[in-house]
């Protein structure tokens, strides 16, 4: 029997990135990846298949880091886990030793459970190759799409649909779209973006029933509403595929994740799980989440791949759910929470707003408005959430605010903060928006 | 005689932040603005007058806010300051009081010290309205222009005019441009770009005269080549103006500002100075430094304001730097200290090195590499220094990096941070640049 110090469960980022961290910290490590599929895609630009990237094959998480770095690579899946033996039984590849298991079993996605899910034509979005080649070309053939959940996926699919003339129509249970990363105030900037870009946008109603003889033909709403459709996409979500720490006996959480300590452990410690499959504790709150990100996912494999290589403590304090996505010409970024969470919570908080041009001048060419949330606590004054929009700028200004809540800085180490501000690249340093919110909630909080 | 809480001496960016934060936290407080210039200038835009921005009537730093706010302007002269009578007498508006001063005097350009300096068409980069518009128009009429300086203020002028024909040179002193703020392997990326778009760079050599009669005709270098100029521009650079405070008896410090603590107070503690006036500590060294960007006089004008307006402790620990900059389609930012000065102040440290792609897949259209250097201290395993080059995210993630810095963060911290990434804003999170370079940190480190 063939044994490595590493076995890890799962080729996705989560997987993929404790491979290359392994190797990279210690390339003495006998490291192997048993994953199903033959080419794994980049989860994050799936949506973008659709229009935008014109073939799946320039979609590929490639191989060749892995290879040269000296990973195996089964495509094959586990059958049973030994936990005593340190060993796992493959379909194809026979048996495999460890010394230790990662789990990156990811995730798969949730079912609207309606009549009529399982028709030719109504698509889920499922991580694999084969299927999502089929899916993007019934998607291009269609005229008529109805994209059903309006989380980030399925506003991400509708804005890609958007600039092919197609009909898209969006679904969304909530008052709004993306409400789980955003509230309302920010929210509704991705949907005027949508509608001004043609998307038909249904919030505040569900899908009864999905109607066709053989293939979807229309979408019947829970207001009596019939939409005509030649494709249906249900984009509601995903859950934590968590069938092999099952068997295993691991501890699973109050969320169906698979629970971890902060190096990543499971309740077995030659067990590590990362990614899609694991329950994780949202710094904020300290309350158990699930996050199905690939960035959240390789944050989890260095921390585990760091712990394995090094034995060094490890320092993941929680969850901030760092967040960005464009849709049209807005880019909106988020990170740890909203203010519909925080009242849900009971954090008592105060929030910080700016608006402020990205170049300065603001009639140098380019320039856009930006638009800056940021809640700090009531109760010990640290920065505890930022939403923001704008143009490109807004994806590291959002990592910037989730760096500081991080490092649980306080609001008037913001306002002494040092930035670097330039003319064509970022607001001017009067008008930064960072320190205009953080000044605007300091007043708030005296 | 009307008096003031506070009374602001200078109007440019230090005086006009402390104007607005000191009303915007305490609408109560009477503030004065006493400044030479009846309309501001943006300072960090002058660069762009020479051709980008179509007139300097669109580079200035209106009043409206600050009238709105109620702060009173008085474009005038400061004669004297009686600091026991808490006045000044000013050349045009009598006498005038005040609670707390605030000495926002800027810089003024440094001179060359060669004969032909005062020649006509020989400019320096003096931020006054009606100097400059005579400069803009004597450079638009030129074709042989010579700039002398290649720092940032130096590089920014060529960048701007190489799009518009003419014929610029650019002479430094030391081997390359930019040296103050990078090492030579990103200082040589602006170069490069700068000679792609034409500019003639002459490094290593100084101007030895500035030949003509009655205007300038050529430069002289001092291994004696003769270099055609309609027009010399000068930008080695600015001293800090303290000549008020010299005849206040405040403290001077070795670098010529003036010397303030944590909450930006002079030697007096009645009298703040904020800006390019003022003598910096180095956030890294400890050391004593003068720094002149708006950016960090914003900064000091926020810390100052703070303390007058809340007398609440002062978090300003030190300067970090943050700069950047752009030439042609290469964007290159910095912070904390380069290997260069660590190695002169025989700080002990290890570099980490990463390129990635701005986006992912990495083959979506405006992908850009974007190339990072980390500096950690081998003492504290704290990151102490950043460059970077790349597209537009350089500006946003050099600011990622000055947070660290400023929370002194741990190389590990590094290693398990969270940021959001997305495939039309970011690199990879598996290929994020921070995590690499922090992980190529980390092996040098153990």
């Amino acid at each position: 029997m063939k044994a490595y110090d590493v076995l890890i469960v799962g080729g996705g980022p989560a997987g993929y990135t404790t491979a290359l961290m392994l190797k990279r910290l210690s390339p003495g490590m006998s490291v192997a990846v048993i994953r199903r599929e033959e080419r794994v895609l980049i989860p994050c630009a799936i949506p973008y298949l659709f229009n935008s990237i014109d073939s799946i094959d320039k979609n590929i998480l490639s191989d060749e880091s892995l290879r040269k770095l000296g990973v195996e690579i089964f495509v094959d899946e586990v059958a049973s886990v030994d936990l005593n033996g340190r060993s796992v039984k493959t379909l194809k590849s026979g048996e495999l030793g460890f010394k230790k298991l990662v789990l990156a079993t990811g995730s798969r996605p949730k079912r609207l459970g309606v009549y009529g899910e399982d028709l030719k034509n109504v698509y889920h979005i499922i991580k694999d190759y084969n299927y999502l080649r089929e899916m993007i070309k019934a998607v291009k053939e269609a005229s008529n799409i109805v994209i059903v959940g309006g989380g980030f996926v399925g506003v991400e699919i509708a804005d890609d649909l958007s600039k092919t003339g197609k009909n898209v129509t969006l679904v969304e249970v909530l008052p709004h779209c993306l409400l789980k990363n955003f509230d309302e105030d920010f929210a509704i900037l991705a949907e005027e973006e949508l509608k001004k870009r043609g998307v038909n946008i249904k919030t505040g109603v569900t899908v009864s029933k999905i109607l066709g003889s053989g293939r979807a033909e229309k979408v019947r709403l829970s207001n009596g509403e019939e939409i005509p459709a030649d494709v249906v996409i249900i984009a509601i979500g995903v859950e934590p595929n968590t069938d092999l720490a099952k068997a295993m006996n691991l501890r699973i959480g109050v969320t169906g994740g698979i629970v971890v300590d902060s190096c990543r452990r499971s309740s077995n410690p030659i067990v590590y799980a990362v990614g899609d499959c694991v329950e994780r504790l949202d710094l904020v709150t300290g309350k158990p989440m699930l996050v199905q990100l690939a960035s959240a996912a390789t944050t989890d494999a260095r921390v585990a791949a760091l712990h394995m290589a090094t034995n060094t403590s490890c320092r993941y304090i929680g969850h901030v759910g760092a967040f960005s996505t464009r849709i049209g010409e807005v880019v909106l970024g988020a990170v740890g929470i909203t203010e519909s969470r925080a009242r849900e919570e009971g954090i008592e908080y105060v929030v910080g707003v700016a608006e402020a041009v990205d170049k300065h001048p603001t009639i140098l060419p380019g320039a856009k408005t930006v638009k800056l949330k940021l809640l700090v606590s009531k109760t010990t004054g640290e920065i505890i959430g930022a939403q923001v929009a704008g143009g490109q700028s807004v994806a590291e200004l959002v990592n910037m605010v989730s760096i500081l809540i991080q490092s649980k800085t306080h609001l008037l180490d913001v306002l002494s903060l040092q930035v670097a501000t330039h003319p064509w690249l970022t607001p001017s340093p009067v008008t930064y928006p960072l320190y205009t919110a953080a000044l605007d909630a300091y007043k708030k909080l005296r």
